[in-house]
Parts: structure tokens; sequence; C-alpha cells
């Protein structure tokens, strides 16, 4: 079986949320089924807001405990730090670099935006991002690449990269293409846009959350404002009720309809309806709690060094005949 | 004995006229004594401009025979193709990339000219040249650069980046201190301005030029244009005559006192002061020359191996430690 490469990159940053988890994460890991899939933890990238170097590794560990958690194979799939082949992927992007044109990345959106929420870090490193990004979906001849809406521009600048190093050294990489990723937006406890770690310890669910810490929050979720009695009947429709809108993501058809049944009828109030909810996500959270609890750092690092062994083999025989496309014969 | 480092790159440039010879290259490979000096030749960033793949490796050789038979030691000094070491300096470059503000790489006077010049070709890796010459100098932890005027600029950037990111992850680079090239500019045989290979074939003595070429190009030299006949007296200065300047520079002492009095009383004519010249350049051309021929490709191959060898053993202990600091302990 020869399935299409895809390659995809997992920021560094710990402490998921059910949002991220049901939102991107297993999407993510889905695509292990039908693809030759490529996941690499992209502490490299991590690297222009200068992450403290304590916590580097130690955060590394953790989202790779948290993925295998979720399902990702690593026998299936690999799965790597990005540093572990830093000298491959940094070498490609020299190389890259000499055929990207400055301007396109310097008009890139998310680096414009970026450089205004950030006026004081703009470094070089920033506005190539998307030219190491390229070079992180290369490094592995990628066929596809999932992406939000947000990551277009990005892949478009892949898309020039390829067609210019193409034109100038002979057919080399594949054209990546996209596949858009159907991101679910879970909507935040607090009733206000989607779930963010962002905003209040209060309005976002952990996956690392005690079934006290989460029925504590789902209980002060906010849930329809114009039902004010247990005996008014209630608004169970994705934008009559916040908590209503939660249980559609996580609480299965036929308990949903009997919640939606409840609540026109005011059989139940929000308090019995919000119980429900949190024995729904702990439904989702508790498995996965145990096989976190299953998986050790160690562990982790092991696996990791597995995929190391793995992407560096495919990305060594990429890079050397890279190089001898650019006729860099010595090395 | 405990030599300061020097690192310095060579473009990978071939056909040098004299004026490298004279100019550049024998200060630099002076260097060797005083400094242990690591030279390489710059085929990565010879890559902005994108030479044929075909002729890289052919202009390295030959620029590396160039400067063996020029008096490079190998002994002495680590020689390689900056090639030979692109994982290292391009992962340094990453690192480096990350701390080094893009604004000040911008507003760089050698980028924004080359952007004048080249308006079609204005790539990411222009901009980034002196961050990438930077990973040059700190890949060795040099501690001196020689530089030109017009270089002065990209050690200060080199400088910005060593501070900021000894300020982020404490002490791990010296600060690189330039060493002023006196370069000496020979006159052009047109007299006007230096000698470029970019002027026109008869302006310039190549190194790789027969008795007989450089014969007839001296003849046609531009000299006193007041002295019209031989009988007149000359202006044996560096301003009155543009052969007597010539002179100065590959005529000894004695010989060019007795050329200086014989023109002051018109005792020789220009034609016997260029046959002079063409015997004083011959002088130092031919052992050029004999030393090159005694040269192969092989042999500078297998010398740039060698010297491969020493420079990817102080790169690679380098990368560990700047992995260390930054807290990428996984690869």
């Amino acid at each position: 079986m020869n399935r299409k490469k895809i390659v995809s990159g997992i920021r560094p940053t710990g402490n998921l949320h059910i949002g991220n988890y049901y939102g991107g994460m297993k999407g993510l890991i889905n695509l292990q089924e039908d693809y030759h899939a490529h996941f690499f933890i992209a502490d490299l990238h991590s690297l222009t807001t200068h992450p403290n170097p304590e916590n580097l590794k130690k955060n590394v560990l953790q989202i790779a405990r948290h993925y295998l958690a979720a399902g990702l194979d690593p026998e299936r799939s690999v799965f790597y730090a990005q540093s572990s082949i830093a000298p491959e992927i940094s070498e490609l992007h020299t190389y890259l670099s000499m055929v990207m044109p400055l301007g396109d990345l310097l008009r890139c959106p998310t680096f414009k935006e970026k450089a205004k929420k950030h006026p004081d870090n703009v470094n070089y490193g920033l506005v190539g991002y998307p030219v190491l990004m390229t070079a992180d979906i290369l490094i592995h001849n990628g066929d596809y690449v999932p992406v939000g809406d947000d990551q277009l521009v990005h892949l478009e600048i892949a898309r020039t990269i390829v067609r210019k190093f193409n034109l100038l050294y002979g057919e080399t990489f594949p054209l990546p293409q996209p596949i858009k990723e159907n991101a679910v937006r879970i909507p935040s406890l607090s009733g206000q846009g989607k779930m963010s770690k962002s905003d209040s310890q209060d309005s976002f669910v952990s996956m690392d959350d005690s079934p006290t810490e989460i029925n504590k929050k789902t209980k002060k979720a906010y849930s329809d404002p114009k039902r004010v009695y247990k005996n008014d009947p209630g608004n169970p429709t994705k934008n009559g009720c916040n908590v209503f809108h939660l249980h559609s993501y996580f609480t299965d058809g036929d308990r949903l309809n009997a919640i939606k049944k409840q609540c026109l009828q005011a059989e139940i109030g929000c308090v019995d309806c919000k119980a429900s909810l949190t024995s729904s996500i702990l439904s989702i959270i508790e498995p996965f709690q145990e096989r976190l609890r299953g998986i050790t750092d160690h562990d982790a690092e092991g696996i990791l060094l597995d995929g190391k062994i793995k992407a560096k083999d495919s990305a060594q025989q990429l890079i050397a005949n890279v190089r001898k496309k650019i006729g860099l014969q010595m090395v």
C-alpha cells in the first residue's frame, strides 16, 4: 500500500483543553488512517518566542504523551520532535531561502499580525517562519498538509518555493496540496466565543481537570439567560443555549434528544442538564486520563527517539538529492 | 601556543587577477602566521545568485588551488568548503535568526544596494546574508574577522546577534572583533579606477595569463598622457603616471628608484618602462603559476576534505553547546 504522505506540526504548548482535543487533535490524528502521516512537535518554531530552556523538553514530552493518549499510533505514523532533524530542516531552509522572494513573506498576513502584536520582537526568524514550515513539509517530500483557513497563505508560500526551486534546479519536490481541516470550534463555557486557554480558567475544561474541577466549571457554565425558573421551558438549540451547544459535541444522539425533549417540557432544569454535561465530558476525559497515566515521560521519549530514526533517514535521503541538484557535491 | 581564532570566507569566483592576489589574498593568507585561521570557500553564500550546478564544484576546486598556490597552509589553518558544514551552519543560523531583529537587516546598506541592483532577485536568503555570515563566524567561536570597510556593518550585525543571544541564553559566544583589512587597491591598466574583472579584458592581468598576454596588456597600459615623446621627461609619481603607480606595487625598491630617475631624465621611454613592468609582474605570476600547476583538482579536493574533518569537529562541539543553552536536549 502506497499511502500519500502528510506532514503536520504540533505546537509544544502544554495544558490542552477539551476544545483542542475534540476540535483539532482527534481530526488530525484520524488522518493517520488514510495517509502516511509525519507528525512533529514544533519545538524549533516555538523558539521565535524564546521559551524558557528549562521547560522546553518537558513541554515536548508532555505534548507527546497527550497525542499518544489521544490515539496517535507511532507504528503507523512517524512521530518526532522537530529539533531531532534540526540540521536537515535547517540546511533545506538555507537552500529554500535562496529562491523565496522576500516581498511575499513581508506581505504575509500572519507575519503582519504578529509584528503588530509584538513590535518589540519582530525577528528575522519570524518573517521566515513559512520558509521553515516549507522545509518541514519538503524534508519528507510531503504530498499533503492539513491546514486551517489561516494557514492557507503559508501553504501558498510553500507552493511558490516548490515551483521556483523546480524551475531552477529541475523537478525535485512534489507540489504540496492542502487538506482542509474541518476543525470543530468548541464554544467556551462562558458563552463568549470558542474555548481558549487565554481566557479565564473557568471558561475551558482542561484535559487534566479532575471530575470535581469539571463539575465546578460546568455548574458555572453560561446557559439560556431567558430561562429564569426551572418551570420555564428552555431553548435547547445551538444558538439558544450554550450548555445545549456543548452537549451537541459531547453527548450522544439518543441522550441529546432526550435532553432536548425534557428541556422543552421543563422536565429538567439547568442544574440537571449541566450535571449531565459533566458526565458526557467525563466519558471522554476519564479514558483519556487513564491512557495518559499509562504513558510516562520515559515512554514518550523512547517513542520520539524511534521516530527520530525514521525521520532522519527520510530527511537525509532528501538532503542528499537536493545537494546534488544544486551542485553541492563536496559534502 | 593559543592563537586567537579568525574566520574568513572566500567567494568561489574563479579567474583571479593580480589585483585580487596582491590586494587581498596575500594579506588574508598572511594572517595565518599570527592567528588560528579558518578559511572557507563560501559556496553556500554564492547560492543567492543561483550559480550553475555544473560549475559550482569546479569553481570551488579552482579557487582552492589558487589559494593554496598563493601560500595558504592547510596544516596551519583550517581550509574547507562552507557546504562541508552546511548542516551545522544552517542549524546555527536557525537559532540565530530567532534573536536577530528584522529591521536591522532590512536597513543594511549592502542589502539595500543589492536589492536596488537586482530588483527581480530579492530573495529571503539575501536579507539573511549577514545572519548566515554570523553563523560562519560563531560556528568556530571566532574571535576576529578580517573585514573591509563595506563589511563593518555585517560585523556589527554579528555583534548584535551575539549580545542578544548571550543575554537570552547566558554567555555562549565571544563578541567577534574586526581586523581591518589593509586591502591594497591595485589600479587598473586602463588608468580608470582599480583593477576589476568586470572591466575589459585588457584592463587587468589575470593570474592565469601567459607572458605573451601580459606583455600585450602592459604595452597598452595607460601611462602619463603628458609625456608625448621619449625625450620628454616623465612624471613618475602615483598620480602622474599609471604605469609608475603599478610599478610601485610590483617592482622592488632599488629598481623602482632606478626607473624613477631614468624616467625623470628621459633616459628610458614608456615602452622600456612597460617591458620592465611586465618582468616585475612575471616575477610574481610565474612562480605562482608553477605552484598552481603542481596542485591538481584531486589534491585540492583531498585538502578540503581534511579541512572538512577539522571544521566539522569544531562545528559539532559548538552546536551541542548551543542546543544545551537553548534547552533542545532531545537531539
